[in-house]
């Protein structure tokens, strides 16, 4: 089978910060694009709009996106709650008429709308619903402090601080160094790159620590490091409960604390301001010790997006999360990766070495 | 409309600790209840087995129940996950059959089953499945800060000390005293006596504080004081996500921490030893600290279960309590709620002071 070309949909917020999945499409799978669809920026290419991703066009209409012939057309953004814009079930008709499948990240399942459901086995087309939890998922019981190898979980200051790409990142480094490192996607957007894995935000609430469970232990198995996909934030008004069911059921051994530099509030990139961040060493603080009332865990470093920054300020930022905090710090998808990957083998030899000798 | 008649199923688990459901609805609905399905127990009586409940008989069959002319069919254990246990869909039917509705808190809805539902559109029958969420609830956005009354959520040591139970008597204590308060019940139990709410441990997971946020507005129109249910534990590791996500959207002014006296360990009373609990002062600081990173919260009594002491050690368990945190620390189930109703009397004096004056 051929790899899928991609039509993104992206419409009104094809954005750095606001479509991520999208834009971690775009930078992972770039060869797989044929298009996004945003009529607020049609005639720009993904690298006007983004600063990476080449040529892609951003076509105004569905049938422009068509004519480039995808096979696939994927929800590219995540609108908060996750539904679905009520006009873009029109454009999903076109495109399963023209032939494609739909890969849906979305909380309103797709593949239960009795329309484009219709269409889709008439077509002998596939609607995949990448939110649609397992149906028999455990309550956790803290399993996952078994895993053999070292867990490393990302946390964050807040929603959408590049969490997910700082691990693709990091994973890439630590493979390429020789410890056997496994990425666990928890989020819709890491299950498209990775092509498996749980969106713990979808699943029903006493679940959200057994899906985390589950999954740690199936990415842990024959990996040296296991670096799980943290989502939300601890002092999130909306999204903390999964960020908390996510430390707990996962387990980790080590924390990895991403914030976006210029971030002052909650939610500001989507300008509502709920609340003013705390500095690095409370969120430290706070992780450190809700994580160990199940699981030992420390923050080991700390993971800083500068993408609105120029490299001056990008590189002062990072010296300045290091000295607050004494930790490496590092933009691994803008500088060198380094500083994170040397401590995340560090924290593998700790764990190691404590390891009892049988093992 | 006559008021229901009960017959419970809490087959092979009708006990003090694990047969949850059955038991409030027994202690604050007894007229209600006509007879306990539990093969183990049969032949003895609510009181026999619980200490509370009088003559209501504990059968052996669900014919020998309808034999009591019940109208409703009530699940009254929660087993872990919440699905239905196999052999209790013959029982379901023949009840239906019978001409009973159904009322469930499984996660498991029993309305989604087709034999049961065929039965029950045949017979005008109605399945009521309690922890079917609303469709449309939103990602909370720290709403429920604006409620103007004192907003008080219990928060336990683990799952199953007593929450439930302990609020339920404080809002009798609080009523009788003057301030008008309102119970919001976030489970299955709570639900069925109060006959609102929503199972928070049954929505999608990016929307448990979203849930909590709602209804904890909705109790405070016109309260002064609104008693949500809490859920969970902080440090529990299947449910601490349920825990957060509620403390986070419901925004609690005061908090009052809930506490099994005897309990050693997380999940001890199902023979799953996964923690040894924390000392109490540990856990006002976690509930205060990660509370408070949303909305300013303090803990502001000790609410004890003693059910399995006798008098002499449920009074010293509740000194010793009151000794080691420096705060109000009662059983009102078994003694007088009012240092408990003293406690969040000063606390909602001391909020409306603060409070505007225009308001």
């Amino acid at each position: 089978m051929n790899p899928s070309r991609y039509l993104i949909i992206a419409d009104g917020d094809f954005a750095p910060m606001t479509s991520k999945t999208a834009n971690s499409v775009i930078r992972y799978l770039p060869d797989r694009v044929v298009a996004v669809l945003d009529r607020t920026q049609a005639g720009k290419t993904a690298e006007d709009v983004l600063g990476f991703g080449g040529a892609i066009p951003v076509v105004a209409s569905m049938r422009e996106g068509l004519a480039l012939k995808p096979d696939t057309v994927l929800i590219g953004i995540a609108p908060q709650g996750g539904r679905l814009p009520a006009e873009w079930h029109a454009w999903l008709a076109e495109a399963l008429d023209a032939g494609c499948d739909i890969v849906s990240g979305l909380h309103t399942f797709l593949s239960d709308d009795p329309v484009l459901r219709e269409k889709a086995t008439a077509r002998g087309r596939t609607i995949s619903d990448l939110r649609k939890p397992p149906a028999d998922l455990p309550v956790a019981s803290g399993l996952a402090k078994k895993v053999p190898g070292l867990v490393v979980l990302t946390v964050g200051t807040d929603c959408n601080v590049g969490k997910m790409t700082a691990q693709l990142q990091l994973t890439s480094a630590l493979n390429a160094g020789g410890l056997r490192t496994r990425f666990v996607a928890t989020g819709q957007t890491g299950i498209m790159i990775e092509g498996w894995g749980i969106a713990v935000d979808a699943v029903v609430a006493d679940f959200i620590a057994g899906a985390a469970e589950r999954i740690t232990i199936e990415g842990g198995k024959d990996a040296d490091v296991v670096l799980v996909e943290g989502q939300g934030s601890i002092n999130h008004p909306g999204y903390s409960g999964v960020t908390l069911g996510l430390l707990h059921g996962s387990c980790p051994d080590a924390l990895i604390l991403c914030h976006q530099a210029t971030r002052r509030y909650i939610g500001d990139y989507r300008e509502a301001a709920w609340l003013e961040l705390p500095p690095l060493t409370e969120y430290i603080r706070l992780y450190e010790m809700i994580g160990s009332a199940v699981h030992p865990t420390k923050v080991i470093g700390i993971c800083l997006n500068t993408y609105d920054m120029d490299d001056d300020d990008a590189r002062a930022a990072c010296e300045k999360a290091g000295q607050e905090t004494g930790l490496p710090a590092t933009d691994p998808v803008r500088f060198d990766p380094r500083p994170l990957v040397d401590a995340i083998a560090a924290a593998h030899r700790r764990k190691m070495e404590k390891a009892p000798a049988a093992k």
